[in-house]
């Protein structure tokens, strides 16, 4: 049985590059490298700590998802204060669906640090969403409840969580974008290209123009995606003058 | 509409008897009072704020209960290093169950600080919980994640929860106990007496002795619960001389 140490730290490049690799997700140092190291190493590791117990992600998951669902309830607490507990209740189950975890996952390229024996082709969807509740799981270990909330709310509540959206009311920014340049006779380019870099999953990148200067850039793993998450950055950037504009 | 502040301040008098029954239930001085006024709101007082915002207890259980799940996951994950994922979400749920919670409501006493439209004694078991949930998130707001959780291991953990119970292993604390004093021949007394106190509730207080000398109190809602509750801890006051008693 190996243990956690070595699989890790073989070599002390592969700490740098684990560490180094986390810092980039993090946007933090981590401390206890240990916890990062639990939420990513996979069942067919077979790996047991020295007292027995088996190490793989799965029991960070079941506490990292614990910790999301109460900072996400938090938020929302806050946030809508017209909403009674059923629609707080529901909003949140969107917020932290499968589909969206897995978005999430996949967007921060979790699965390149994944210590597997399964060939990596062969996950499902899934693994994606939950290596990112362990790593929130592994988080609250290493940093505690601020640091938690902190990484949830930069993460995925800035990012993904759009009220508006989430309640039907917005189907897409780029609609209401466009919309808006035709209304106001702006030009509008989506300049969009491929962009995967060191990630294993394909990932495009996309400038948004308006009457010719790039307002926007969004990256994500599909094309719809990239170019939804870059008109949401213009929408709010121009909110002003569009609610205007939509106004008037 | 009445606002919140008439309800629980229409004389500075019932401001003190809300703020020092809370802290008695709390344990700590709270800071911000209208966090807890709305926890003790009940719905049929159809009160808003000067927002037009309806406030009850109602979305302070939903938050509540968030961090309930969390508190309580982080505890199962550090104390049972043993238990898998699926083991971690049945025991909390056991913890966490509807019956446990009201249970633990009702032996806070929480129903005498509701204010309500509806007659006491016409809420069902439910309130109870629902007021306890309540509470957890009002901690929340006024004093952050840690003191919530300070309050979940003094008020649940500490007193409540037992892994070997919550796993069947252990049935009734009673039983072991007077199994024990049969075989080390101890003479060994309940003496139950009604305590309800200022309660609405009917309280029962026991009395534990041991060759006759009270060795553990307890306070609780029936007969059964308070000699449990005595038996647990007088169990664990001698768990040094029943284990060992036991397993010779």
């Amino acid at each position: 049985m190996r243990s956690l140490k070595n699989i890790f730290n073989s070599r002390s490049k592969d700490k740098g590059e684990f560490f180094t690799a986390l810092t980039k997700i993090l946007n933090f140092k981590p401390k206890t490298l240990k916890h990062y190291k639990t939420a990513f190493t996979h069942r067919s590791m077979n790996i047991k700590n020295s007292k027995g117990h088996i190490v793989n992600y799965e029991r960070l998951e079941f506490l990292g998802d614990a910790m999301l669902s109460a900072v996400i309830a938090h938020y929302l607490y806050t946030e809508v204060p017209s909403g009674d507990e059923g629609y707080l209740t529901k909003m949140r189950s969107k917020v932290v669906s499968r589909e969206h975890l897995n978005e999430l996952g996949k967007d921060l390229g979790l699965i390149k640090l994944v210590k597997s024996k399964i060939p990596k082709g062969q996950f499902g969807d899934n693994i994606h969403g939950n290596l990112f509740e362990a790593l929130v799981g592994a988080i609250y270990l290493d940093k505690g409840y601020a640091a938690c909330e902190k990484f949830i709310e930069n993460r995925i509540i800035g990012p993904y969580i759009d009220i508006e959206k989430l309640e039907g009311k917005v189907i897409s920014y780029k609609s209401l974008l466009i919309e808006w340049c035709q209304k106001e006779k702006k030009h509008f380019d989506y300049n969009v290209y491929e962009d995967t870099g060191n990630s294993d999953v394909k990932h495009f990148s996309v400038k948004l123009s308006l009457d010719h200067k790039v307002v926007a850039k969004a990256r994500a793993t599909s094309k719809k995606k990239a170019e939804e998450k870059a008109s949401k950055r213009a929408y709010f950037a121009f909110q002003k003058e569009i609610s205007k504009a939509t106004i008037l």
